[in-house]
């Protein structure tokens, strides 16, 4: 039974990437037969079939509640043929039935345009993981595994992806899986030796070596091999499903091991395996020319076309599907039924699971503030998000995770650990107080060093129905570009199949900005991710850049319980003043930019000029040169601008939260001089601008890839953000639009000039930041 | 000796990271010796120390050729004390005198404004790896390590450090490391068992976790602790140089292991070793309270204060330096000298070192073309290259080397291997012909599913003064995206040290790009590395889209032998239009931007509209659109420019490929409307015009992020950048500036968008490109 079902699955493997006629074989195979342009990858194929084949016994056998992430999402055909044969894909498209025309759509289906894409996507019900991209399938699986204490999660990792960095570091998941309160990852590394054109490092270790490596990582490894009856990996799950429960069992008893080994399969199976073994005098299987498409040519070689038809009728279809293609019942007996089939389980239905988050009450958290001492009150955005934090995670024990690179300390959020929480962490750490906030008992923060651990873990957990959050250092956010980017791709997927739902949001909170790592110097001042992030579906992309701490309370209050979008949100960590009241930071963040009015001196009419900050360092400098400019030129008619949502600068035709003209203009006058300081690097501020033709009237400061271990006001000055050079350039804008102004500029600005200048030599001079040259400080009130 | 030199080691570093004044400790401490602002990272330090000590000894005994990779980059306070200790500071910053005006300059200058950032960055000698963020430093030790074979590249990898994806992968490297033609590198992994607030993952395993996870890795591990007489570390650098001297013999006698497990290093030392045991009743040695500054707050409070003076007086400086400042002699004598100390090592000078690349006739490869056949002869770029790049390998034994994630075949770049060369893989790989030229014989081509291997190990060969190519598949380079950023900082840095020359340029081929990514579907599309090279400064960042086969050698050819830049060049692995003969390409190339007169109709002056082309495939449809228009509005006065280098668009005051305004309306015209089809992102185009104030008169398409498996053809549709899209908006630009054409716009623009909808109505019914609809195929001819 095993042997047939495993059969049918290799046959609608191949059946797909060739076939888009004659599908069940029943004629002679000819040319017109086979797709025109033969695209997929055969050589994972089988090794993932015997693997869904053997899951399939396990799950029926056991009644085992499972969900499969495949690595080498290129072996879709493989994955396809399984939820064609098991029902799956009939009950998400109704035209794929289990008779001669739904298997003739089927198979014509995939790489088609229209069709399947030729790597799963999320038009394949079950998926959680693209693998098109390879390295984060174990991350991800890790990620859907936290907080399902029943599910199993096997993960199919490619002896390929194997060698790339994130999965090389994902084996450690281990360490921080709790053995009660989480579910059970089971890695099966199909080793089958090659890639592209390479053989693979996996594929050259011997079993010794792997299972060194493997015992190292802190994982059982359990061998098998390819065999048609499954009886290997079958033995192989046997162990290590006996073994997984006898863990769970001695974890309710409360006395575990210490250190506990969780299975994992190393699968070696051939390239290809079953396939051709032979074409034009040289090796397929088990070499890298399986990898693809293993015959090319199929409609101009006939000798091709003729192994390809042996090739198919090798797996005898008449004895798989009968006279109206329909599969022999014993192959539909051999199936999962419903929410136990690999492509139904519900975990994989993020959107349909979600339940909403319970946020607390905002305000409970609100920084104090009255409308006379704006800026006369200091605190730390993180600081004051961290209660609010502690709170959600108090309210939403097992729907909400932390997931951060060792900087919940740094970045000031500590206070996340009186919810009461702990880090979880499952090996036994030195005892004393060596450590604080470090315990195997299932706490909500995960952290480890390794961003793509942090983002893989994330996207599982969400993915699969639940909320987090991910704080991370600035500068470091890019090492995970790559991973937001498929991310968002597969989000923009998502929203085109009608029955994806929105998963819960991926927030980022980015702090420990680059305006403030002037100690870490310039390695530590990159920020990047805003610009990668603005790349994204408008539908989908979000930036936040609120400028205190009510703004970041309202913010993430804000983004914490939505769904279906990339959140950026960008806070510094160091005390900063504080703005607004929560209701007027409630309102700001609402509209996303406001005027200023307490700032600003042009009675909400026919400025000379706009000052617009964007970023809390920046909302800082701006507000100084606007004090300044008070002072020094009174009769200057100035408007303050605050943007705390970057993507009202997108047209409206574009982006959801862009503005449309009339407000844009509202807030920007239709023609007046504009000095932009921006938190990020000014590219990303002149693109939002250029689509509306507006980016002339705009000058855009920012940072300028400048900076090393120096004074905060040192990087203002050496990145032209500082308020001095605010000042000057709002003069030299106004002075073309007011004579009573132009009259006193020239002085000004000399004197603007010549204090930067004097602090700058100052610095180089002594390494002392000459405050009393800048009076560099926040502005203590910016009140009128 | 070894004990008296490491005490002073471990004393210059805390005084690094304390004092300001007092620094031989001659009198009582008070607070105002202490600097201000404390910042730096002392947990790391004594283990970085001991290293640093232990290696002096070893090479003096030896004589070896050594040099040292710090991967926590945040010891520099450990790597400056040796530095500053043996001299070498003294070679390169005068005032670094080992006296005590010296000494106290050195002291003051450690994360001083205008002095040393807190961490290792250009400007300490010997640095190739800033360990600023974490992840690197083995790689780039074994891109060091390569053909250089008399070489030691010891690595210092931090247990935090060694969390990361980018080091998991990177202990595979000896798998890629020739006995014979490459030096060593031997790791020393620095487990002291906390990050910044958290325990190390490594820190809880055992040895023999670590014996086994690193024996599956292919390595023999050597275990050390930390003793103030460094016994132990000793000991381990004794077994490991001697085994690395019986696998070089064995090599040189051609019967080496065939799997060689070179040695590695686990060294344990309690983080913060020989500082502070107990502050504020908790411990700190040997606890993450050691990571940064363990003492805050000295100048506020005298119990610190007081401690601060124990610790710094428990090395005893005065048995370190005599009553002038001056290392007592004993420690000057442990040092090595010359090119053996540390941080002279010339290798780590790249910069001085680099040998000019020898670089074949560009002219023998051209692809022969006609003015009349002009797009009429279709030739991969790739495939055009490989011979190019086989000759370079030729004429370059030792010098330059290709780094790939297993695409060289798939990129059509096969032909390298004619060189001839083969890839580089020390294990034995089956026999037969399962595999193709992959060999353990120092081929000059690495091939890892790892895209961070191939970055690290080619930065690590630049900056030892060897030259490389990374062709990439176009959707993985983001990928590596922080790991350029870096570099890119690296190289900037750099700029402003006045010993560092420019090393080898980094080139990135970026090919399989998502036009032609059609079959692998929406992972497989992302142009997003341009938008994150086009953010690192103007002096080193260039990104080029060569239209053609001749443009992609000459801009290779330009590219390959260059220094100090980052190059991006992007072209495509399929069969794509020759425009341009060689002679034409070497002008188009040098000029970054020609008008395209023979696909033009505006005989020179006064366009109506001008269409521009970015990049290969771009340049194919707006050729299709200036030949449609010339056949359906022959009066239409239309320019066709060409940008094979994206900078140009820069203002020149800005980068130095910008074109200055007259050279700009040369091309684009003063006032005229402007369509631009870009290869990438259009943000990318957007924020370069903007600086100019030109943003608003150009339209822009590009990638507007929408794909999946489908036909190339309907990937331009997807996303506006047909031949007809183009079109359409050419004679609506037109039309405002030409009367004449204005008669006919509304009827053809009608005509191309229903071609535009039959196309996808045809294609979302039957899945077929229906090509008699668009036409569409290259532009057989363009000539006029």
């Amino acid at each position: 039974m095993f042997a047939r079902y495993l059969r049918a699955l290799h046959y609608l493997a191949v059946a797909q990437i060739y076939l888009q006629d004659n599908v069940l074989m029943r004629e002679p195979l000819r040319a017109e037969h086979v797709k025109k342009r033969l695209l997929g990858h055969w050589g994972t194929c089988p090794g993932i079939n015997l693997v869904q084949a053997a899951m399939n016994q396990c799950i029926v056998e056991r009644n085992l509640d499972a969900m499969l992430v495949t690595g080498p999402g290129h072996g879709a055909p493989a994955v396809l043929a399984n939820a064609y044969l098991d029902g799956t894909l009939e009950c998400f498209y109704s035209g794929m039935t289990r008779d001669s025309e739904g298997l003739a759509r089927f198979v014509k289906a995939f790489s088609w345009p229209g069709g399947f894409p030729s790597h799963l996507y999320p038009g394949v019900p079950g998926v959680i993981h693209e693998g098109g991209e390879l390295g984060y399938a174990l991350a991800t699986a890790f990620g859907a595994a936290f907080d399902h204490p029943g599910l199993l999660v096997t993960c199919i990792v490619g002896d390929g992806e194997a060698e790339t960095g994130a999965t090389a570091a994902a084996w450690h998941g281990t360490k921080f899986l709790h053995p009660g309160r989480d579910g059970t990852v089971l890695p099966v590394l199909h080793v089958n030796g090659y890639k592209i054109s390479n053989p693979t490092i996996y594929g050259t270790m011997d079993n010794a070596e792997l299972d060194a490596l493997f015992t190292g990582f802190g994982w059982q490894p359990l061998f098998a091999g390819a065999d048609d009856e499954g009886k290997e990996i079958l033995a192989a799950l046997d162990q290590a499903l006996h073994r997984i429960s006898l863990i769970r069992a001695r974890a309710k008893e409360g006395y575990g091991d210490l250190k506990i080994r969780w299975p994992m399969i190393v699968l070696r199976s051939p390239k290809g395996w079953t396939g051709i073994k032979m074409a034009d005098g040289r090796p397929v299987k088990g070499s890298f020319r399986a990898h693809q498409v293993p015959l090319s040519e199929i409609h101009e070689n006939p000798e091709h076309l003729q192994l390809l038809e042996d090739w198919l009728r090798s797996y005898r279809p008449e004895e798989l599907f009968d006279e109206r293609g329909i599969p022999f019942v014993d192959l539909l007996g051999f199936c999962p039924r419903g929410g136990r089939r690999l492509g139904c389980n519900p975990h994989a239905f993020g959107g349909d699971r979600a339940r909403p988050l319970n946020l607390p009450e905002l305000d409970s958290f609100r920084i104090e503030l009255t409308a006379e001492n704006r800026g006369g009150k200091e605190e730390s955005p993180l600081k004051a998000v961290a209660g609010y934090l502690a709170a959600v995670i108090a309210r939403n024990p097992a729907n909400f995770r932390i997931f951060c690179p060792d900087e919940i300390m740094s970045n000031k959020l500590g206070g996340i650990f009186d919810a009461p929480t702990e880090r979880e962490y499952q090996w036994p750490v030195e005892d004393g107080n060596r450590t604080e906030h470090v315990a195997a008992t299932g706490g909500r923060v995960l952290e480890v060093l390794s961003e793509h651990l942090c983002q893989g873990w994330l996207q599982g957990y969400l993915l699969t129905g639940r909320f987090g959050l991910f704080p991370c250092y600035e500068s470091f956010l890019p090492i995970v570009t790559s991973m937001m980017d498929q991310f968002a791709k597969f989000l923009k997927m998502s929203m085109e199949i009608p029955w994806r739902k929105p998963v819960p949001s991926l927030n980022y909170l980015e702090t420990s900005t680059l305006w403030r790592q002037e100690h870490n110097g310039f390695s530590h001042q990159s920020p990047a991710f805003i610009n990668s992030l603005l790349n994204k579906k408008d539908e989908i992309m979000r930036v936040y850049l609120p400028p205190d701490a009510n703004c970041l309370l309202s913010t993430l209050d804000h983004c914490l319980a939505g769904t279906g979008h990339v959140n950026l949100v960008i806070a510094n960590k160091n005390p900063m003043p504080c703005w607004l009241t929560m209701a007027e930071a409630v309102a700001h963040c609402r509209a996303g930019a406001s005027i200023w009015h307490w700032a600003s001196t042009d009675d909400g009419v026919d400025p000379d000029v706009v000052l617009v900050a964007i970023g809390d360092v920046m909302t800082v400098e701006v507000l100084a040169a606007a004090d300044i400019l008070r002072r020094d030129v009174p009769d200057l008619r100035l408007r303050v601008v605050n943007v705390t949502d970057l993507l009202i600068l997108k047209p409206g035709s574009e982006h959801p939260h862009g503005l449309d003209e009339e407000l844009f203009s509202g807030l920007f006058t239709r023609n007046r001089p504009v000095i932009v300081n921006f938190h990020g690097y000014p590219s990303a501020v002149h693109q939002l601008l250029a689509e509306r033709g507006a980016a002339h009237r705009f000058k855009v400061n920012g940072y300028d890839e400048e900076g090393t271990t120096t004074t905060p006001f040192d990087m203002l000055v050496r990145n032209g953000t500082s308020r001095y050079h605010v000042a000057s350039q709002a003069l030299r804008a106004a002075e073309k639009i007011n004579p009573q102004v132009a009259v006193r500029t020239g002085e000004r600005v000399l004197h603007y000039e010549y204090v930067l200048r004097e602090f700058s030599r100052t610095i180089a001079a002594t390494g002392e930041d000459p405050q009393e040259i800048t009076g560099w400080k926040w502005p203590e009130t910016a009140t009128r």
